[in-house]
């Protein structure tokens, strides 16, 4: 298809698809003529993820570059290649070093692994900043003094299994790996506040049940 | 306790909690002389909230009064209040009501509140930031032509469900009522990071399952 096809298949604007181009967020097209450029299903479908990753998730374009260069990296095995596109996505805070809970939060999150039998976790450790950002929520907790018991991590760990099962087999409906690596990606970008919107509602709905409106 | 010991056993300095107390954010102590006040365990407590959400959730300071004056209103039943503090907390972009696919995600969502059988969502509707939060996550989804199919929706939002039981049985390990309102009000600025840390690594933990490392 041509880049005006492309602009109404996608929604949008010619100007920002040539922006992306520019920025090399988009492989170029295939030249057909001396001014013109062909575009395929893959241009489409990478123009919705760049659009994902910078209208929902804000991310800057030198952040959104370096995904997709994980993203396109056919070299890496799968689950490298995964965790290379979703580590440089944006995270929460890194645990602070010289705080003192820290250390007492890593040895707390060392545990959990232990009793839920995360063995990747385990081998990756500080290198996933999931698990950085899992050292510096508890880090937090203990320093104010909330509760972060070893039942109710191992729960929460549990049922967090069971989104990501469900999150795979969603992934897994698509036909090829960069297809189904792109979708883990928007999926870290659009699926949480969805996943969060959830829990809000049904604390509302449990409370309810419990306590009545 | 005097400022001085309230200080040290919450680690927040004195100049912040004089504050905090201009603010409003934290009520005044017991006046003992013309100079000195005496503060106790509520005002321990109510310190290391307003730590959480201007430390932790950001928040701006006319925004924790806002929902501090829900946590503190005892004269509404207990989910209207948790509802009350939750709500004035900041939540996802509320939908666009211009945008085509906005209807679309609304019937989306009213057809799975209906099949999980989520009756006080179904009653309150979009008043609920969080269900105004929803339709809008699914409303991005079908703009972007990313998948929302209904069984995925009802799997998450029974997962989420789960993690509601957890997490209101958390809060009821705490004796009061106000102290329960306040760690839901905690929670939600607090667990949501950690809940997110724990899906991105078991992500991690289920990719490597399936796909080796």
């Amino acid at each position: 298809m041509r880049l005006s096809e492309l602009s109404e298949r996608s929604g949008v604007k010619t100007a920002t698809i040539k922006y992306y181009l520019r920025e090399e967020l988009l492989p170029p097209g295939r030249r057909v003529t001396a001014t013109q450029a062909e575009y395929d299903e893959s241009h489409l479908r990478r123009l919705r993820l760049v659009r994902a990753l910078i209208q929902v998730g804000r991310l800057p374009v030198a952040t959104v570059r370096e995904v997709l260069s994980h993203v396109d990296d056919a070299s890496l095995g799968r689950t490298i290649r995964l965790g290379a596109a979703l580590w440089s996505l944006p995270h929460g805070p890194d645990p602070d070093e010289k705080a003192p809970e820290t250390a007492v939060a890593r040895e707390a999150v060392e545990r959990l692994l232990d009793r839920i039998g995360w063995a990747t976790s385990q081998e990756i450790g500080s290198l996933s900043p999931a698990h950085r950002a899992l050292v510096s929520s508890v880090a937090t907790l203990i320093r104010l003094g909330y509760p972060c018991d070893a039942d109710y991590l191992a729960e929460q760990a549990g049922l967090m299994r069971q989104v990501a099962v469900q999150d795979l087999d969603m992934m897994e409906t698509y036909p090829t790996e960069p297809e189904q690596v792109e979708i883990a990606v928007a999926s870290a970008v659009l699926y949480e506040p969805l996943l969060m919107a959830l829990r809000r509602m049904a604390q509302e709905e449990e409370s309810a049940r419990r306590y009545g409106l």
